[in-house]
């Protein structure tokens, strides 16, 4: 019935070629959540970054070792294929090769969240399906914006219900006006958050009272608001979010998670004083200077980050300068 | 020097024949802080209604009755002249008889902020003045927007710097972007911030983020960052701002100075289940149904509210019952 | 029962004293035209810059100098009180000075349309009765804005209804997003056209395809669209505009006046060669360097400008380089 | 070097069995453009929509058959891939396929665009490459706009400059903000227009000051700019663009190129009455009711529209209705 059945299915071939270590037997095709089983998604999460080689290609091993290095830090999982991933850069079979990869890095216990979303309702059902095959635990599902005239509440809803009736495992909504001059609708995110294969919402908008909003409106339900920027972490843990995924949290992951602690612990003051001091270096990833920054920085804390893919330019010498400030302002470098 | 000096001068005659009360004496120009002089915005204020009579003028009996209903919460002030009064649809002689009619019927421990922002710097200069010699303790000073191109964080600075200098009572700094298309940019802020007559300001763009950072830039310099809206008040607290001046105070003030006490006192779950039930009562009061709603809600809490000046139009039946539900889904009505 | 009726009454004793020549009899008071008769717009119409002396006040010998020289161009009319005149910047005092100063300097047969709009319906009523009396011709009433949010189409049809039942002379609706960041939604405009005191639109959106339906939808009508801004006047006169109020004619009024021949003419092509060369100019004294730059131009033009009031700032040496070069790069310095 | 050159290899077997003609011989590979041979783009291009089966597969025949029936209207060619064609729900085999069939269905007097654009460099190179192969005349290339905060103006020329040096047909860029919510740099334009295989522009923000300055400033080099909507069509003809690519010329293309005959034989007059009976229907199945209104309206005008690929919905009752009145009040049904 789907018009593309054949897409996606050569692709999940030979992809553990790609990874120095062998799939772990079994885990990928049977431990998927149980549509309607509630996943726990307190903590924080890094949206990976995708090393990629000097001629360009994904760089599977420098990718592990940073998966190796982030093992030490207490966090409660991981997303492939989210805007910091340079997602919309990979081919399909990229975005499946770098979530194998992935998946087997890991340790079991931490959670796998892969981006899935695609313009057209077909096209995400059938990334979804992949990606469950491949391991992932949840499917983070960007809305479709390039009609966004059209992309209605009641657009979004159908596109997102029929998305969550087809997947094997549970999705999260993802609303990043940023990056698609869309934001999912209140209204949409209510009727949405009964779903029972719908878990939770990663907001990046910003708006901390539309995000104490969600919370107070979602309460009766089994739906968990993340944060989608650690420039509003702290704000978002107080009104009540379960947790964040944070593209700093690829630099200053181990700070982050010291931040969800003294927030879980009441220590509002000692977590203020972090709070205050990621929001320069965050913004000089994100807003200010992008993807090309985070992958900048990340080489001054070990993690190999290298350049992005066209059209991300490289910064220029007074960008680097503008970043390295914006992080040894605030104590960081 | 100033180019009309002579513009507010006559307005002062007879502004005492308006209100009840005898003039206190003297309080009114010897008492404005000496700029340089810190003063004290922690708290809650809130930014009064203006009520009208049947024939659309100012009634200053309700007014003064308003104020002693309100005498019984723990505000630090109130602020005359704000978005929320109506003030650009009085006339400078209504706009000084208010701020005069309030300062009598406050009592002398309690903060007046007074709206003074006018597109000319000369204009707002002298509003300034006049503000000041009525018995302000300090004023509330929005961002000039008609020429919003040109209005660069040069020219603001300039603008605000200009008035900073002339005011004999303190500054506090006003950006609020859903009504001037225009917010005051950070780097003006902070450089606003080192001036010794500017004391603060008050954001009402709703970027928690934003506002996290400027308490963090700032944390030199004797400036107090106020939340301009109940919607994001407690996560601005938890960021560090000092205080709000919410149009929401007009209503449900009590629970607004209570969501502060628990803030201070470190009872977050407390703040935050408050907080989370006041989001939607702001919000229809403030962007979705406006003043003509407040007014409305202000008579259901034992407030005169009143009509609107025109343009500003009296709710439908249908907004009423919106207006009601989002009281009462909440647990106010 | 207007709330302030006594406001601008006293403003208008000795105007006659600012300006030079003695006020011509009567034609104030006995010619503005009855409401209902039509008033020929076709043509174009300078927005007045005001000039001020070098301690910042208005300067009525350089305005009437300027206007002797705008008179040997066969301008159909002039504005006062236009975004163009620093309105926001001048008292009321001043505004009906300015009025009355043009109004004596120009020969009968030139018409004025004098800027009205104030945030509230009283004020702007109060105001048309004021330039009425002055002289002008018609009042040209911008879009109140500062409760943008509340300003919904039915309030504004509400307010710019009472306003034209008031008038003594008619009224010219004006929209004009870049400094009200609100556009006067089609739907009112086709209600409002209907207005027999209504006569027209100045429209400085932008939006030539709105432009297009405003006049296919008002044919009916007697109803004529002015193009507000110089940038798409060719296109406006291609898809029906009656004619233009353009910033851009304080300095090239003469072009200006042989673009609308040509277009009348049906001479495309030359109109076309005329058009392209003006877009550059009237983009640097409007959208990128604003009124100080309109009045930099003039200099250069024979015209006097001088400085604007603050918190307008005057061009630094870069920017003064550039202006030039907008002139110059297409053949007008 | 490409990071993924097998990506669309494949995808080009077996395109000849879902068309029901056999390929023209040879003119895919022979005939391309050499890059920097001038492409004549003058006059009006349907960018074609995609009918679906019941069961959401590509309806090749419907296909054909609507383009037998354009066959009759003097168009100057067609595009495929554009925002009207569904184009992001399409899988790259569909769109190689569309293309082909469509390729083959036409005279080879008409041009065939084909929208290429992807959110990388190497992709849109690499789907440059496969159209170019597949017969297209010219690569549509829109603006990458994910990460938009990133997309400056260098980063633009930079990608613009890689994908015209790699593809073997020449480049038309398209700048669509409503859908992209970027709006492709004045300066990136004009340093675009001097590279020999970027021979012209599809701009469809309606901003027709900006239209008219790009006719100004490339009038030394070959480049020629087309409207991108029929709501300007005519203003856009003024300025001096070339031509239209136009969603409604899959409804009204004999108007259209009426409407195009006027404006180059100077019958503005007759050339203005039917501009403005065509913006409502162009808004009605553009802006306000999007591509499910334009296939509804197809329907109506004996073409095959059908069903769109979800998240588009069908139109409601009321939409219909509404979509109706916007054709028969202009005198179109």
């Amino acid at each position: 019935m789907a018009p593309y059945p054949g897409l996606l299915a050569p692709l999940r071939l030979g992809l553990a070629a790609l990874c120095r270590r062998p799939l772990r037997q079994g885990r990928e095709l049977s431990t998927p959540a149980t549509p309607g089983t509630s996943l726990d998604l307190r903590g924080i999460f890094p949206p990976l970054a995708t090393p990629f080689t000097a001629r360009g290609e994904v760089d599977y091993g420098r990718l592990e070792e940073n998966l190796h290095r982030y093992a030490r830090i207490p966090f409660r999982g991981f997303v492939v294929q989210g805007s910091t991933g340079e997602c919309p850069y990979l081919t399909p079979q990229e975005r499946l090769a770098v979530l194998s990869c992935v998946r087997q890095a890991l340790p079991p216990d931490r959670l796998l969240l892969a981006g899935t979303g695609c313009e057209s309702t077909q096209g995400t059902i059938a990334m979804s399906l992949s990606v469950a095959e491949a391991g992932a635990d949840a499917a983070l599902v960007v809305t479709p914006c390039y009609y966004r005239g059209s992309m209605t509440s009641a657009a979004l809803i159908h596109h997102y219900t029929q998305v969550a009736d087809a997947s094997p495992v549970p999705v999260v909504l993802y609303s990043v006006p940023a990056n698609t001059g869309l934001e999912l609708p209140l209204q949409a995110v209510l009727t949405l958050s009964q779903h029972p294969n719908i878990v939770g919402l990663k907001d990046s908008g910003g708006d901390i009272t539309r995000l104490g909003l969600i919370v107070h409106k979602t309460r009766m339900e089994d739906f968990q608001a993340l944060v989608g920027s650690a420039g509003f972490l702290m704000a978002g843990y107080a009104v009540g979010a379960c947790g964040g995924i944070c593209a700093l949290a690829n630099i200053l992951g181990a700070p982050l998670c010291e931040l969800e602690r003294l927030c879980h612990e009441g220590r509002w003051q000692e977590a203020r004083d972090l709070q205050l001091r990621l929001i320069e270096p965050n913004a000089a990833v994100t807003q200010k200077l992008g993807i090309p920054a985070l992958k900048q920085a990340m080489e001054w804390f070990g993690y190999h980050g290298g350049s992005c893919r066209a059209p991300l330019r490289p910064l220029n010498e007074a960008e680097v300068q503008e970043l390295r400030r914006d992080f040894s302002a605030n104590g960081w470098l």
